[in-house]
């Protein structure tokens, strides 16, 4: 009897685990039946943009975290699919951070190739996913939501690709039931016009934090005040951006920080970080992590170690994201179709978990953690087929874009890199990213 | 063997029907044991308010709908409980439009002295109730999101009282995504003061529109334009307020409508309304009905048709509301005590459905509607010993209020109605509604 498989969600890991097994079906290879099951209406996860905050159209809770006018935040020299070059795609070299509806084509042109929308159930939420001690198999329970239809359907495996950067962490502080201004999370910020000519301020030092900073400074903000919880994240901001230390209180209308001093400021936006969350997943199933590179529970980063059966992808912080997606679906469907053995053995599966912890930790700085990813990428690629690509080289990308940053951090997306996948160096945008207001796929690609 | 009864959410209704249990106790009845699921930290349902829009702490939707300043939009005496009147719990008569906070002490005010809190997991959410066939109970799988435990249990009978003005209807009008200011649902909608001296779009023509138009009128927008989609609300507005006609599109700053008119507008609130959404419930147990004061499939508006060991309280729109669902939780009480005997003949249940059905469609008017509704609550409380009280009395005291509205809609919430429970007069508010800026419950009480 042919092996059923389940994949919940069609954002880049979900697609890239459909496009690994389509390419081994092209090989020659006989695959297991993939059944994809997708809440959204289209495919792309975060990448697939839309309006909407809060709830959907269907009352499920919006997936979408990304914004208007959002570029990538790091070079795409980082996360080229190593079996699908943007020269590939778009018939050309294209600058090095292109924005989000550039990459969600690219994204999109890959699968359109591979021919898998058919495996994917659209406008379909998976509610609940029980394993069979006696059949030794999976009951998933699913929603679709246009039909409003509740069914189950049993599979062998189940592949969890449904992200971790949707379900916001918003912390309370203090005073925010009383605040005259609007207080909402990274997750829900769509569009930095909205604060125009506004004193903002912001909660977190990582990547939402300056990236939304940077946009609402970009499109017309009057100030940016951004309270760190640990560190400053350091650039040399503009004069009308300033870091200060935590926030403690707010009143009516002004923040008050942990060196005493205040601000007044309009709006609060919580750049807070984002939760692992699996509704879905009962206690025996249920990853729980933080947001690191080595999660618990997943022996090689992705195998279940409590139910081998069931499978994790795009579970790790990210400084690769694509290319490792990949890595991993690549090893999981190898691992399905039985060409890779997971040890019977738990304590194995345990141990790889516990070295990886250690292997992270040992880490000084950001340089040792885009090395470990890096590595981790080459060790799941040396063991299937997908293509083999320089990932130092991509480490090396990520090197120069730290540079970049501290160099300039309003002007880092001006720069270009060198395509691991190709060789060929991308041009340098033909506007600098501070004075783009458009964010369409035609300005972008007009180089 | 005990009756094990599960009853889902904490607001009014809930909260009416751990209080009808409690009650029989009181009395000397043998009542089964009840286990109350609530998904927020605390009871009260809507009127528990936060300043959380989206997903909450625990990456669950946040449930509340309402919004600071937000005073009752009927009169008091259309919903006082028979059994614990205003007057007994704050000790004075009070005046009839009290701010939210007000209303909430005095639905908690009930249920502490009935001493239920400890029938409440609170922070525990419902992810799926399964009717066994076999063993003719069901199974109830929750999730104690403080603990991060997911666990099953086993009930005799399943109330579902999750409310339904909590999941936003919310449709996409052309342009929403090209927008440069902020598109919300009513849903989220948390602070009129976020508004001021902004020129608004409201969509929807019902209690929402004219509300949260009324509120930021109240607190400083510089201008209210309130899109109908089949009638307008017809009441005499302010001057920076008007009713046109249906939306058709927008751009980048400007709202298109059907007769051909614009204006330049800086954020668009969609006064939508709302869904029945019960996520956790499969096909066979899940009601699937419009806002309307028959629903489908609930016999005695109650009982659902397809399996009477489950009931639904407070399904149906709501001129009546508290008061309404105590009758309705009496009711539910005692069918499952036996006291009521529910018709072992499905057809019976179904004509039921269908006569409540041609009874509000043979209504005309809001009148009617009015009657309509206080008939059914009279019926209900006919059955039980739930204390008999004026209803035709609240019904006068709403066409009162439908009068006081046409009068002077800005001004309707300064008027005082005669409690049908105790007989007194309500004081009229020292201060009238558009100029009280403040709604805390002190500032209310200070009559
Ligand atoms: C604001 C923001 C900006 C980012 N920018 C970049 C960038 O510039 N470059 C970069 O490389 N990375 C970026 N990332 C990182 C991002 O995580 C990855 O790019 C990528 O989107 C991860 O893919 P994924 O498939 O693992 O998860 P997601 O993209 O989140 O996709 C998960 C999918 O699962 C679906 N799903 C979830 N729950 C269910 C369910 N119950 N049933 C069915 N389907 C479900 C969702 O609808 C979604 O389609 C960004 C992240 C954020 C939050
Ligand atoms: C904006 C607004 C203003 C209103 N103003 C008034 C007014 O002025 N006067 C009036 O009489 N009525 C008003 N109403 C009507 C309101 O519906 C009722 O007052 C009342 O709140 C309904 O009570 P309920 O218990 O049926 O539902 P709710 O109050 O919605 O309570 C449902 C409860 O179920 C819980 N719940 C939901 N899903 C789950 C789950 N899966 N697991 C566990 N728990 C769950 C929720 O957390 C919530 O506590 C208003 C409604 C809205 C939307
Ligand atoms: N393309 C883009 O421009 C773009 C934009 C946004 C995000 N992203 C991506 O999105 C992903 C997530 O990034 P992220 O920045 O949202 O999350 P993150 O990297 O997890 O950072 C969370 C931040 O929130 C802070 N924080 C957490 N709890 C807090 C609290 N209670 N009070 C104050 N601060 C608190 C943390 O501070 P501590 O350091 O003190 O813990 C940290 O700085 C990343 O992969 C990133 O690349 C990309
Ligand atoms: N205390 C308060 O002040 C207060 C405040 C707000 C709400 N409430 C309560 O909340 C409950 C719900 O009221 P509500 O007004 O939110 O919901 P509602 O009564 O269901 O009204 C929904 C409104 O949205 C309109 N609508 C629906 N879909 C639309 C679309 N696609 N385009 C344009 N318009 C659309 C409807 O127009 P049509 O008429 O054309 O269908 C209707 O006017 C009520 O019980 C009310 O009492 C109370």
């Amino acid at each position: 009897m042919k092996k059923r498989v389940a994949v919940i969600g069609a954002g880049p890991s979900g697609l890239a685990q459909l496009r690994a097994f389509q390419s081994a079906k092209a090989k020659g290879a006989d695959i297991p039946e993939i059944v994809c099951f997708e809440k959204q209406s289209n495919w792309g996860g975060l990448w697939n943009y839309t309006w909407r905050t809060g709830l959907d159209e269907n009352g499920e809770p919006v997936h979408c975290s990304m914004y208007r006018y959002l570029w990538s935040n790091g070079p795409k020299e980082g996360l080229e699919f190593a079996d699908y070059s943007f020269e590939e795609h778009f018939g050309k070299q294209i600058a090095s951070y292109p924005p989000r509806a550039v990459l969600f084509d690219y994204i999109e042109g890959r699968v359109k190739r591979a021919g898998v929308r058919d495996w994917i159930r659209f406008s379909t939420t998976v509610r609940m996913v029980r394993y069979n001690e006696d059949k030794g198999n999976f009951t998933v329970t699913v929603h679709d939501l246009k039909q409003d239809r509740m069914y189950d359907e049993d599979f062998d495996n189940v592949i969890v690709a449904s992200g971790h950067f949707s379900v916001p962490n918003v912390p309370e502080y203090p005073g925010f039931d009383k605040f005259n201004g609007r207080v909402l999370h990274a997750h829900d910020f769509r569009d930095a016009r909205e604060f125009a000519g506004k004193d903002l301020l912001l909660l977190g030092s990582s990547y939402s934090a300056e990236d939304i900073g940077s946009q609402c400074w970009k499109y017309g903000a009057k100030s940016i005040t951004v309270a760190y919880r640990h560190a400053p994240m350091g650039f040399k901001w503009p004069d009308n951006w300033k870091e200060v230390p935590k926030l403690e209180r707010v009143d009516e209308t002004t923040a008050y920080f942990a060196d005493g001093t205040s601000k007044k400021v309009d709006a609060i936006i919580l750049c807070t970080g984002y939760k692992h969350h699996f509704p879905f997943l009962p206690d025996d199933l249920r990853l729980k992590t933080a947001n690191r590179l080595a999660t618990a529970d997943l022996y090689k980063g992705v195998v279940w170690v409590h139910n081998p059966k069931l499978f994790y992808i795009g579970m790790q912080d990210q400084w690769f994201t694509f290319n490792m997606f990949d890595a991993q679906a690549w090893w999981v469907r190898d691992a399905i179709m039985g060409r890779i053995q997971i040890p019977a053995d738990k304590a194995v599966l345990l141990k790889d978990v516990e070295d990886r912890v250690a292997g992270e930790d040992a880490g000084q700085d950001a340089h040792d953690a885009i090395h470990y990813q890096g590595d981790y990428v080459k060790e799941l690629i040396a063991e299937t087929d997908y293509p083999s690509f320089d990932v130092d080289g991509a480490c090396e990308a990520f090197f120069e874009w730290k540079e970049h940053k501290k160099h300039d951090i309003m002007a880092f997306r001006d720069n270009a890199y060198r395509s691991v996948i190709t060789g060929t160096m991308a041009p340098v945008h033909h506007t600098p990213w501070k004075d783009a207001l458009e964010d369409s796929m035609e300005s972008y690609l007009r180089n």
